[in-house]
């Protein structure tokens, strides 16, 4: 009854051609995920499927209390099993849902399981799980290396010192773990902590902060520091997009005052971002490397909770804000400084897809076919109906066939098999358009275009 | 050439397994409309067609508006069937619109009409119904037993001393008829009446209210009642969710200012509506029932024929506003108290679906599976498409499963066939998945999540 | 292995004898669009393909950048075959995206070429398209008159003297060419040059405009003058919809400054704004012709491009804001005078289709079936999804029966094949509701319909 086979996905006989024949072993560029690169270093391996897949994944435990399992026995105190048989037991309702999908594609590819999973099934698939995990072939590098990875792109902060990165160079790990170079808690400063953050920074450049120059100097040499280890790309995680320019001697004031313990209203952060993050714009530009934009997200709403578990623990939601005029401000303030880097803008509000296709074409440039970059569908939207409509509005809007394709956002190393569904949904959309007769058999352009989305434009995008 | 068959709506033959097995048979719980106690309790007899469709109905209002015809024709004095053949007129051009449906379908299993309504059909179609209108099995309850429903959610007014529910109810019809609790009065404190209805209030409770602490006394002790009565819900209709928090002083000051006749801007407005819907959340929790949130609708935008024909005539429309923040602000601050009730939330803008769905998941609980849900899709988006997007969303970033499903919210009692409709869509959505092979053929699971959508779900949620 | 064939678009039966029979020999209306009258009443002809497809296209120019090529070979000194070239090298990848059936579509219709543009084939299709160019048949007027245009309405400033359209008159074409008066000079108050086209607007009117009644009284001089050349509508670029009401004599304070070069701001353009609409508003209701509202753009985005390129090059953007309150607004105060027209409106943000779509049924009246119409999927939103979805949300939430169908906006000749790819999108999506049952197989409807969208809707609406 398992609903993992060669067809999945793929309706058509172009499509299942596509994929098979284009899609399906072009390796893999994981440019954006969360995952610790010490697990790596230590090729880390793993007890239980609990440990991984309920460990720290906030996708489950949003779909376990929707179905109203108490938090002991999603994040808290209950034994392991227990936790996977609420997980299990939820799973046939998640009908639609892509953790229907995600979880059975797993199972199948790590564990060889063919059946569904749920409350009958929970217990011979945790039993199953957990022997294969003692193997010897499902270690943190095994499994990348089985999931024909070429590239990793941690997400780290400026003041990281990439140790775990180093020493996996210097082992000789044949896999391109690079740095990104993520300077939020610098930008964020209307934020608790930001104040310490700074001191931090200083203590990390070994030069005391105390006004905006210092702070830029702080990032542009760490920065430098993260180039030096591979750095491939920036990313930046905006609530909402901030274009709110003003004199540098007023950013200052407010960093000065932050800096003291100030009260930051909301009109000066923004202000501060906005010339923090034209900074950070122009120094990615010389870089020659990608700048990641993702916005709309509102964060930690149920205060009960935060308390509770913290950050990222599945309590955030879409936020739906006009950011148009903000991004298109943003962007062409670079652009007139002729410092507007290769750029991927992502949003969490899909009603922004259009927007955001339409500003694609505004800032082009000869550096890259494809420059301007809107990213593959970010996390609530990474589903199959969201990237079928990321996907969609690209191609309807802008150049779809430039499009630097998937990467897993994610925490875990079982989640390469995204890759596969994401080759599966885009090889099903095309497959559809050529049977309609809206594109023809052109075999020889769509080996190019499904391949260069798979692989070969990132490659080139990212320089590697 | 009729288009109401066994296949209606259901394109493979999963979907019509679906529905014919598990979906069509089971009851139907009405869990919020605007019908009248009254005619329930009188078990009215209904003139003719035109009384029956055209009395009070502004979706078909609307549509003739669109095509030209003239007031007098639509809600004036023209003659009864001048107006339904108006309306037959009309109706081809209404492909694509639910209309189209929804009267066919009640013409098939209302009137056992076959064929399709136009202009060289009316007359045939006005006397058939008639004669029909004139059997013994065509009074308001015959219809409500006939279509199989097991309990009504009325809508209700606090003032309200429900003396047709009490009645209904001495008279042992076996058909639950529960009042719901619709505050909007007493929380508009910025329209016109706001003083008045305060003092309607004043007196039904025999205190008078002069301050905030009376008015939530009151509206406390008239929850109390409704709930003697059996109310299971409240209902909430705003124009945009408020969350706009201040002391209980100030809201004091407001509510004494408006009670004296004094001009309320928005922002004291937004205050006072914030604490007392705050208040309200809190006894309906504490009651244990479900609190329905509306918003998203700008109303009487027609100020000419708001004067002609009042409210809720067919001049309201979709509002697009931003209520994210809001939303979770206020949810948050009942939750922040333990005080969050069993919640739907609703929204006219189809455009907001994707942020209440991942606003769901941040604060559920375990006082039910699916304590806060994303409402069936809300009059515009009633529609087919609407109703595939609303359940495609709810799929995609939540639980399914766990879904209450459809009312009718209808002023009609021939509207059940809604609940028809409403599955068939449920059944021919689920039927594709399968088909597909996006989720398996396992019927024992489908059984579980098509009853549950249709009635099982509903029946637990409401208390029944 | 071109696409163009008699199925394009047209997946089933149904939908291809409604496309054949009915819609494909209807004959165009092109009530709006941008060609320059002066090349008709001169019947131009072109040199070669680049000129008529690179000349002015910047949804081809968008493209090409998007493919990192560079502007010298976009829009720059590079040699007219290297233009091409580049075009045609990037075609292939905009799978998907509808300029790869607009140019197979014209190639096919005008040049009788078949197969696919790529680079391979660039060579062959340019010389072949280049000698086709050169024949007797493809001057302007050939070109409109063989693809069986009855109507088309050009877009002028009220200042224009518009002696091409008389010229064109008095030459006997058969075809009528008709101005559509675009005041937006005279409302946009905050852009620079307004004083300057007051002047002269002062001049071609020969009376001194001094205050805010000198301008009305011209623009409705200009009006007049318009409807006597056979104007049958009016249209209006507004970057979102406004209404800021204000006193007369507050608006002429706001004028008079702007007139004497003082600065406006944000408030007091809005003011001055909403009282000129609603000016012309009225005076186009008086005249019984149609008011056609554009708004939802972001123009200009990049302001290196703009200072080197100027307007409408290609920097354009979707605008996202809240307009349903204004919109309804100033409606409204237009329909309390009982000086509402015929209007249609145009969002270029798709994500308020379902406003607008609702917005209609709240203003219709008797002086037209579907007197307030939402235009056909504008600019951005002018391809098969995009029209789709306009045309499916119309369905859903109003009348599409009465829909007055498509129009071109467009600046080349060409483009008249955008009917035909409209037309087999809207048989398309009729064709699979009728074989999915939700539409009967009712063929006198059906033909009614299509004939109506495609030509019949607009004749009666235009009063042509």
């Amino acid at each position: 009854m398992g609903i993992i086979n060669d067809t999945f996905m793929l309706k058509n006989k172009t499509a299942q051609k596509l994929f098979s024949e284009y899609a399906k072993d072009m390796p893999i560029i994981d440019y954006h995920c969360h995952i610790n690169p010490k697990e790596i270093y230590e090729d880390r391996k793993f007890d239980n499927i609990t440990q991984v897949w309920l460990g720290g994944d906030h996708y489950k435990w949003r779909l376990m209390r929707s179905n109203g399992v108490s938090e002991d026995e999603i994040t808290g105190d209950a034994d392991d099993y227990t936790k996977f048989l609420r997980f299990a037991e939820m799973l046939p309702k998640a009908i639609g849902n892509p953790m229907y999908h995600w979880c059975h594609l797993e199972l199948k590819r790590y564990f060889g399981y063919d059946g569904i999973l749920n409350a009958d099934t929970a217990k011979d698939v945790y039993e199953l799980c957990n022997s294969k995990l003692k193997g010897g072939d499902m270690s943190v590098r095994s499994i990348i290396k089985k999931s024909n990875v070429k590239m990793i792109g941690t997400t780290d902060d400026p003041t990281d010192d990439l140790c775990w990165h180093k020493k996996i160079k210097e082992d000789g790990f044949d896999v391109l773990v690079a740095p990104t170079f993520r300077p939020d808690k610098a930008v964020n400063i209307d934020k608790p902590g930001f104040a310490d953050y700074i001191r931090k920074l200083s203590e990390v450049c070994k030069t005391e902060i105390t006004n905006l120059d210092g702070v830029k100097k702080a990032l542009s040499k760490r920065l430098d520091y993260f180039c030096e280890l591979g750095c491939r790309a920036t990313d930046h995680g905006l609530d909402y997009v901030v274009y709110e320019p003003a004199t540098g001697f007023a950013v200052d004031g407010i960093f000065q005052k932050a800096l003291g313990g100030g009260h930051i209203t909301k009109h000066e952060a923004d202000m501060y971002k906005t010339e923090i993050m034209l900074f950070l714009g122009e120094i990615i530009a010389e870089k020659g490397i990608v700048m990641q934009l993702h916005y709309g997200a509102q964060r930690n709403t149920n205060t009960k909770m935060f308390e509770k578990l913290g950050a990222d623990t599945g309590f955030d939601c879409v936020s739906v804000r006009n950011c148009g005029e903000a991004l298109t401000g943003f962007l062409n303030a670079l652009e007139v400084k002729g410092k507007l880097p290769k750029t991927i803008i992502y949003s969490l509000n899909a009603g922004d897809d259009r927007m955001i296709d339409t500003v694609l074409g505004c800032f082009q440039g000869t550096e890259a076919a494809g420059k301007i970059q809107h990213g593959s569908a970010w996390w609530f939207n990474d589903t199959k109906s969201g990237m079928e409509a990321q996907i969609k509005s690209l191609a309807d809007l802008s150049l779809l066939g430039n499009f630097v394709g998937m990467l897993t956002d994610s925490r875990s190393f079982l989640s390469y098999t995204r890759h596969e569904y994401f080759r599966r949904i885009l090889c099903g959309i095309i497959g559809e358009w050529v049977e309609n007769g809206e594109y023809p058999a052109d075999f020889a352009a769509l080996k190019e275009i499904i391949e260069g989305i798979s692989y070969n434009n990132a490659k080139k995008y990212f320089g590697l």
